[in-house]
């Protein structure tokens, strides 16, 4: 599946550093709370991220004038089933209120898709609401099994 | 939630190496396909996971003789959202069908949900069949959203 063409001057990229006070955080609120992060506790978990970047690949959608409007993060998971197969996982895909209408949620979600097929996966999961699940299906996935949580 | 006890003689440890040809892969095969895996393949997947051993906690049962019996999965995921929080996603839980009737699986559950609040998650996510969703309510665990799927 392709993706819509992203809006005149926008990109899809890497989360950095620099990323901070650039909307990453603000766009992450649309979703939940984020608490408060210092700079340092940004860098460290970018650090993280990128240390490890075969395994967690966290995006994000900048506007014309370089500011984060949307996020998406792909973890991917070696495993042994399927020989030692990958899946990836699609975690905390959050876009601005006042950038809706731009398609950029399935812009993450068909990039999102795209890197872990790259990434060799041979399958993506993602857990949604029952009133997301016909955005996700346009994306093309399927409803095929329960998301359980327990919060500690 | 508290686990059952274990049959006596039975442990609850990390995957090694050294269990290649000890159960494992054949435990798992109660899943899905493993496809044929050769050693050096497997101790480079095992190598992976315990260099990240932070992220990736390959948890087992071993029998009275030392045996795998089940095993299962608990990935630990730094996200942004809740002040630099961690999830913990479970997966790929099997045990050997000659083992059913020993609750090994939902000892493996509460251990692998205590592994995640002992690194610090704030919740754990799984996906599982609407058949096996009392078990996993069993555990703790609450269906609260819809698994999404698409298979590259």
């Amino acid at each position: 599946m392709s993706a819509p063409p992203l809006p005149e001057g926008y990109a899809f990229r890497a989360v950095q550093k620099s990323d901070y006070t650039n909307g990453y955080i603000e766009t992450l609120k649309v979703l939940t709370t984020t608490g408060d992060i210092s700079e340092a506790q940004f860098h460290n978990l970018v650090q993280h991220w990128e240390t490890h970047s075969h395994i967690y690949k966290a995006r994000a959608i900048t506007d014309a004038s370089g500011k984060i409007v949307a996020t998406g993060m792909l973890v991917v998971e070696k495993k042994l089933i399927h020989s030692c197969g990958s899946v990836g996982h699609i975690e905390d895909i959050a876009v601005a209120k006042d950038q809706q209408g731009k398609q950029l949620g399935r812009i993450l979600i068909v990039s999102l898709t795209a890197l872990a097929r790259d990434a060799g996966c041979y399958k993506v999961i993602l857990d949604c609401s029952e009133h997301n699940k016909p955005f996700y299906e346009k994306c093309g996935y399927k409803h095929e099994s329960c998301a359980m949580v327990v919060r500690l």
